[in-house]
């Protein structure tokens, strides 16, 4: 099960550690390696952020671990990147997993991987097990003090990155709607072989969508319902923010599954209305012909006395009588709206 | 995802504010422009409601915003067009998203909206993203005083509009009702080709609703078991009534998907049917035909030693086989009730 | 949506209103008219029950809500005969909307109509929009003194009157489940062209009453939890049978829908057994005489040297050739169980 | 309703009543008939258990009423045989409505039949609406006080009854699944005409088990979560137990409803998997044999200057020709994998 | 039902007991037989845990029930092989049935046993149907003090059997994974007749895995939510983890029945898509040569006035009219996009 779907999750090639330690004064940012002092980053003034991104190498897990004071149990989650969507409340801190989803422009796919993110009082460390660094633009924000995020406090922070997380959902689900748009199109305007198939992949698509998504409302539940104390009331509104979009990420995965399951159907139909078109034009030459054929097979009979045979307008006449039947049986089937 | 949503959406082409102070002597209206004196207005005795249609311009959420003191995600709300409804319990003023939906005639389609509607202690703000006066009829009951309106709070007035909202629904599920039962009898009498993607239109769109009303329920029960001190005990039995109707609602599009099931159902076996009905003509004159082919095939053959040929009463016995095979043929046929 | 129910509501014709008034002693019946004085009347000791069948005019609406000083959205519900089923608590009185089924054997229909109920310290208003006297039994009981009804108080009545709005369930579903024994044997036994539409009018017959029943249930276990004081310990008993009697509706609808499906299944499932025999006669009748008029088709070919055709024996020889053809097709078909 | 699952049920032929009083030490039997003296039946000390089995006569069920002071509406729903499960709970007793399932191994069939027991401080009632000694397994425990029954109340007795009942369903769905897993092997192995109405007579009666069993689950629930004073701290555990085993009785009737609609699936697949084969037959032949039949019908025409007809190797080359069409046809169709 | 699901429980051969006592410093493992003396054991100081593999000999159970004053009902849930998975809390210990899933390499089929777990305030017994020693891991760790278990009480050792348990059932899954992963791409690049049994297998075996897992959640809920006082607080954190995996194991379960009921709906659309293809190559060879071979039969009429049988060209004309029809009846297939 883990194989099936860790397919689909990008390699992990580098790890990398960026601290970060800010205030509405002061900001610091740093590259972590095995070597440097992690206690003293763990002890300066200010929120800490400390953001790993790949986890090929585990010595910024056991670090963290150590330097915080993290749960072991919490590792081994970190490290299983089958992980179920979950929030933990532990004494001291909060620990929250989530799937990531980003759609590759490039490689015109879907990524799918898996964010870690433990809120203490006065640090957030977030870990992510693709090399990709997903949570640049908050960074950013934080290094030139745009909006609200260098006034507020660590939960804030966690909120930002919980936030930019479904926001990639939202992103995803816009690019997928398109593919469903144009896929609905086909589906009703020409369907081919292959739209089979393609249908069958969205649905595969949205069932381990689903999959990932649906523990999210708990998890953001439990966030917006303030479970935890080291979450302020200034916050709440925020997170509640969040657990509204991640209700509507649902919405929308539903509603494209309803949706997938009316296009197979037109699909099916469409496809059976195709073959009864084709039967329709068999049954109506091969009706029309052979009883035509049978006549003709009458008059090739090689009795002797067969009077007919020896008419002067034998011949014509046998040609009218067929004609006349085709006639008839057009008429007939005309009549029966069958062409 | 939004993409997919707002294109159901119309253009919000002008943005229109109107402001109504009234209480249960007085009424004066006015049409707000950004050079006006907002606060002033705020600070009016009587109920306060501020109107805005089409959201073009942000600059009256901006203005509204900063003179009733409103939370900078209610904007963001506000503007996100593809919001789920919900309903947020502010510490002064509660914040109800909707969607709305109404029937235009002239051009025979359902349009989709989204009305926010922000409660306060002595004001009612409300923004609609098409550009259309959906809440004219109660600004005419305001204005000559009828009903129970201008004696009531701003909680009523709140009502008043969600009530117009979810009154819009009901009408267009009666319009939407009276399609399926056209569509109904269509596939019971005629069924076409064009039948499918009809029945198809009208599983999508109510997939659509769906989304739009099921969360309504959530929103009008919150109101009716009055969680917020905004509402006065005389007006929630109002709210109440409102959410009977929303769950009316409800019932009703449910029951048109089990209907629109059903008819899918019905059409598949209509078309079945009737290719049933093609096929058993194929076959009759097939079966009928085929085999008294080969028998004037076979006296069609050129062997210089068939005595049947040179019989006096060949032919005529040779006719009279085939037309016993033929009878006996059509006879076993009726029997099997095939014919 | 409105009209697509109440196409199935009988006409309101006449209006027709009765009070009585009674205790374990007296009986006292009287029909009302707009000019009668409806506050004497409710102003009389023991229980008064005023009833009213055929809405086509409101007068008795207004005047009980006068007289009795009911809310004026209670007026709405009565008249709007599209409600669902619901229950209302209110500071004296509890407000209750059913729907009534029942089977007309004159006309072999099931009529929906609505049923509204007030219960009140001392009184019992009923509203019933067919003109239909559905109460005339309890009427009776009442006059004769027939079991407890008159020894016990207005919450008895209310339980008498939607006692039989739930018997009336059980009386209809009984007739639709002998029409369903009817259409399962037809399906088992002989389908015909028929009996498609027939389980298609029973299916939409069926969501329409799950609708109109599902409601039930909370209205009924809100009567038998005992949410109103105005129910007493005695009576609560009874409201439990009614609230078990209402489960077994819905349960019986639920089978009913089950069954219904099945029976689908069956029903496409034959027609296409059905297919396949006829099919099958094709196939064989085709597949055996193809080849042989093929053969007969080469003895007809009129080319110069062609041996066979002088042989003196020719002629048997290939019948005797097509009928080992024609056997050994047989066989073969037999054997793979085709014939 | 009642006539269609009644229409299942016994005929109640004869009614017995046995009377059995029993403590640690003393036992007692006697069979009661109307001329009895109840009272001083009920008045004994130690546990009372009057059982009636059958109910075409309602003089026990009168007299125990008197008796034991039961409420009217608990005899009418002794009575009515299409009661549903159900548990209510009166001051001084206990009333519980179980349908009973059997397995009459003579007769092949599933016998369905209502049980009610009531359960007072020291007696036990229990009603069997058919004529057949269900519980004497649990008398004979009594009289021959094997296991712990003689030593604990009439809690444990009414437990003793209902874990009976329960165990009746295993046993039944025991030999259900048996017919199922017979059922499974002909669909997969060898499926026939007589397959279809075989897996709808399950689902159908899968249906009806379901709808007797799943109010089960809440009585049992009741039970076990002793919301009745009537039943021990000793004994409640011994209701958890049989809570336990209806719970399992419920997955087993889902799991195997699913594994008919599995069923169901394979068995139309195969259906239609056959038809294939038979139209590829039906294909190959035909589409072998009608361009050979044409090619002999060219050389079948009458012209007069015909120049292959005057060839000497003509109509050798045109067997040969024949042949070669016939072969690369045959080729051709196997490289595509339909022979 | 029974005898159902025991068809796929391997057979309990031997019976195995294992004591194991150990606290953080001291380890003493023996193989317990009927005569030793299991109350010695049982007062030893530190952890208890006996282990009994294969049922096949009841005298362990009796021995335990007996030595750690186990209720009666216990006794017989553990022998009954086909126990639902529940939690049972006693005073004194906590019950807890479970059914445990093992991926058989050798023989590559699923294993379907039983695991009972009694916990105690200091000892623990496991009970598994199956004569396999599923937890020797977990007694090589004691053995060898790896990891935290020999420093935690019995709480955790519990855990740790659970924990292994539900391990099993993902390493299952990962095995179901993998041949669900062969079958889907067997169904979208070549099905065969034998992918439908496979599909079917899949289902029925997803069907009984749903059925054991299913009740798994209440049971690990209930240990997670802490509802006994024999787990501690620090052991907790462990539960609340496996019940995690329980959560996954059930998702992954109804992932893979969504996908199979996908690729059902691919696997009959491609045999469907198949028929039409075949179908189609018999139109359009029958429907081309079908009215050629009526013009050959015309001339094949033995009528003695037929001018065009006397014309020197009539027989290529005629050959060329022949021609000209089957090109355009090419050209307008083409055109309808048929080949």
């Amino acid at each position: 099960m883990a194989e099936l779907t860790i397919a689909m999750t990008g390699q992990p090639e580098g790890t990398h550690v960026t601290a970060i330690v800010y205030d509405e004064t002061h900001f610091e940012e740093q590259t972590l390696s095995p070597s440097d002092d992690w206690t003293a980053c763990s002890n300066k003034a200010g929120v800490i952020w400390i953001g790993v991104t790949g986890l090929g190498a585990t010595w910024p897990l056991e670090l963290a671990a150590s330097c915080f004071g993290l749960h072991p149990l919490i590792q081994e989650d970190i490290l299983n990147t089958d992980q179920r969507p979950k929030i933990d409340h532990f004494a001291n801190y909060v620990f929250v997993v989530l799937k990531s989803l980003s759609h590759d422009k490039a490689q015109d796919t879907v990524l799918h991987g898996q964010v870690s993110i433990i809120l203490g009082p006065n640090y957030v460390l977030s870990f992510h097990d693709l090399d990709h660094d997903t949570f640049g633009p908050i960074r950013q924000r934080i290094r030139h003090a745009r909006g609200r995020i260098r006034a507020l406090g660590p939960d804030y922070l966690m909120h930002a990155l919980v936030d930019l997380v479904v926001d990639d959902y939202i992103g995803t689900l816009e690019y997928l709607g398109e593919q469903l748009e144009a896929l609905e199109e086909e589906v009703v305007e020409h369907p081919t072989k292959g739209t089979l198939p393609q249908i069958h992949d969205m649905k595969q698509e949205m069932i381990l969508l689903r999959r990932s998504v649906w523990p999210l409302r708990e998890v953001m539940g439990s966030l917006a319902r303030r479970e935890s104390t080291l979450i302020n009331d200034a916050t709440i509104i925020y997170f509640r923010d969040v657990y509204d979009h991640a209700f509507q990420v649902m919405d929308t995965i539903e509603t494209f599954r309803d949706m997938l399951s009316g296009m197979l159907d037109i699909y099916l139909s469409s496809i059976s209305n195709r073959l009864n078109e084709i039967m329709k034009v068999l049954t109506i030459v091969s009706t029309v012909f052979i009883p035509l054929t049978f006549v003709s097979g009458v008059y090739g009979m090689n009795f002797r006395h067969m009077p007919e045979l020896q008419w002067k307008y034998g011949y014509p006449v046998v040609l009218g009588i067929m004609f006349f039947v085709l006639i008839s049986m057009l008429v007939y089937f005309r009549k029966k709206h069958w062409i």
